[in-house]
């Protein structure tokens, strides 16, 4: 049965590389079907994508590529078209990229496995048809049990086996023990276009500063608030005229495409880590 | 004759403004062609431009606005439509945006008389076919001879009445003498999305950022770098695949149009002052 | 007690009607807060639309313009703030605007009282959590009963005495009878950057022509054919990787945020119909 | 000596292609420094573009890819670096498009060798410092004429040894004996969002329309006027209060960039025909 397959991965830049690695996938009887590749002169490292079909058993295939990354040092990722990938989404009280994100997933556009949503927030401040069909996790935080709290984030990924965690307007500051475990699968939405207007209330801080543009910007979390790998990001005209609270509403439709579009490359693995940066495989 | 004016004007907001103003335009024959005002809750100030024709002459209609501007505290500008502004235009050795605002200029679409052109560097190192009627001055400059050169600029901006002062990439660093001198006229195009990669280098703090879209500033200078009521952005995606050259190359094209589209509006008393920000009547 | 009231209006252009309309407010105890106008000289037709505040008798007002109506030949309305626009949404199986619509409805994002939804689909096919507390009016169709539908839908709008009917993705061609009764309130969404791609399947029609943006145009509905007034546009990007039904992913956000955009202007009474044009006083 | 040279080729879409040609850059000591490449399952086509680095001797390199080409039945192309393809200018009487690729060829942004302008009108008529060093033609046109003219610039062409013909703003109709001889070759900027306002004025025609944004787009030439494959194309907002001239002026800076970056791919043999479509690997 023929499967198609998505590798990724990134190693240190040599000659050979995309000789090895067709070649590798031409021996299991593979034909590649897509390709996208970039070297990196600054931090010299070698990123690709490779989309190809075969007949060849997984077991097989994840053998052949896990010698190859042996040798090529390759930071690796294999997935089969059909795995869905399972995500945990966490929100606060402002629900409008959760509910886009819901949306997508019931349309097909998001091809995930959405196994929980957490939120610190009741339910009941929530809302979205597709809400009722999923785990929900009422955890409330303060202070004193933020800790606490966190932890049983951690357990609930673990146990879920989450893939991805998405935070759609989560508005607690992580500790770094929680951002340093999710590297590289954990993608927040900052409500400014970074790196303006880092922290809190970025859309009063770009109304005081008279910006004329006002972004949103989805990024892989890391232990620096607001910092970290940026994914995608968009902007939109605004004008004197417009208060705190217009660009909060025009900021709304921004931060959701932008999260949504951030998601769905990550889960088709075409976003590669380059330390403080990224390199996106968008077509 | 019947002559075009606008009148341009901030105060502090109180009722009954435009009906003054109305009434002042209207018992002096003016007929109304074009209204926008705008009133900030937050600075309490109130803003109004207001396109006008009549056959009253000119020193009526300013003793009556310079009436009505004690009256309510005015700031205020009145120009006919054919009054050009007189505009220097200062550059050091990246000429993309000073032959832009020549070409435009050449075309009629910037309707401004460019009284001279500036820079720390010889005029072989520009290149624009209009130079060469304008009258051009070669101002080097050093570390030691910074507030020699300025007083000079100074001198010129004086001797030759100039309205308006363009910073072309124009790359010293100006002191606060200069910059309080010319507030409220005088444009600067810095080549970032403010407030994101002040100073030096910007396309190459971006490159560093990992940013995925770049922008340029146009804004009015103040004695703070880089900082100064932003009139007009722009932006434009980029990718990882952008070498910081690449960045320097889209960039330029994005000052081109941001600093054409400023210096337009200024031109039509279109851009009013509003402490650190501005308000744009853009149509 | 203050009202802010908002009169829009168009007339035949001519001396004094900035003058004799903020007269008029003036008289009746009326502080304008905002002012926008524009004399189109192909038409010949000027357009204005004022915010004012008063503590004037709701009826004394409306004589007082409906006077000045009749004096200058204008085509007039004039609202309080306060008031909600009744609307009607018409929706086929396509849910996204409905659902986009709805939830900024809910957010208080789009100030109107959304008084049924009409739809030739069985609810069962929508969803939104809204919907629930929307009276919902399934009015299938078929070639043989288009006409005694439309008529069911006239009924309703009148029963209902709505303002605004809205074509979330109502999919019907609506007959020459439908469209002249709603000159001005009706607002369809076009999933093409018109003129480009009218009729069925624009974005297969633009997959087909290989262009590298699409778009989506929200526009006011006549007897022809996603003619009709053009209210708001907007695009994105495409590439040659992008198969029909991305196009169709990509599409929907921007249906949203055009239609959105569209109905928010139109409440606020910032489009006026300027023959097969539109002028939007946007801020 | 070690060589850049960049493959770029299309063929019937069948399984190995990807192997085959890393193949036959490996045999020939290359290191594949990028690939891009896509299959369209609607035309059959599979197109690839492979940037790579030898020392093989050229000849050697070409005849390799010469018997690929035959088994594959590819329409390819194979340039080093280095070279540089020999352009020829057309131009009419708006030179903001001619000037702003000669500014670019001079800074080194377009890597091309302009070997000539072709004019109907007069050089007198044109204005850019870099014209001066550039061999002009300067051939007008009558309806009776216009044949021989066309003949005139096909001798040209043939002589120079042009790779590459780019109208920029060249507004005379071109025969199809000319289109057909330069299919593939030949990049127009025509100054609308293609397929909307073909033909003459398009931005009276958008004026006349009621569009809110405008547009240019830059395509490759065929017998049919303003059809023919889009490489790039990018839009502007515009409002009712902007004139003809007012969508001509700002229709300038997108046709210049439009067709600019048009250039700049197709110099670097990042577009390739796909019918009626192109296939851009723009990164």
């Amino acid at each position: 049965m023929t499967t198609s397959y998505t590798l990724s991965f990134s190693c240190h830049d040599q000659p050979g590389i995309i000789a090895q690695v067709s070649g590798a996938i031409f021996e299991h009887g593979g034909n590649i079907r897509g390709v996208n590749q970039f070297q990196d002169p600054q931090s010299g490292l070698f990123f690709m994508r490779v989309e190809f079909v075969t007949t060849c058993a997984r077991l097989v295939l994840e053998a052949a590529f896990a010698h190859l990354a042996r040798q090529l040092s390759m930071n690796w990722q294999l997935r089969a078209r059909e795995e869905r990938q399972r995500v945990l989404l966490l929100v606060s009280k402002f629900d409008h990229c959760l509910a886009d994100l819901l949306y997508r997933t019931r349309l097909g556009e998001l091809d995930m496995e959405i196994c929980g949503v957490v939120s610190n927030h009741h339910k009941s401040v929530l809302n979205a048809p597709e809400l009722d069909a999923i785990p929900f996790y009422y955890l409330p935080v303060t202070p004193a049990t933020k800790a606490a709290q966190e932890t049983e984030i951690i357990r609930l990924i673990n146990e879920l086996a989450i893939d991805l965690v998405v935070l759609a307007r989560y508005m607690q500051i992580l500790s770094s023990n929680f951002t340093a475990a999710l590297s590289g699968r954990c993608i927040n939405i900052h409500h400014s276009f970074l790196p303006s207007f880092k922290g809190a209330k970025p859309y009063h801080q770009a109304h005081a500063y008279g910006v004329k543009m006002i972004g949103a910007t989805a990024h892989y979390v890391t232990t620096d608030l607001d910092e970290g790998p940026i994914i995608y990001q968009d902007v939109e005209a605004v004008s004197h005229a417009d208060t705190p609270d217009d660009l909060v509403r025009k900021g709304r439709n921004i931060e959701q495409r932008v999260l949504a579009r951030a998601v769905l490359w990550h889960l088709a693995q075409r976003v590669l880590m380059n330390g403080n940066k990224t390199v996106v495989f968008w077509s």
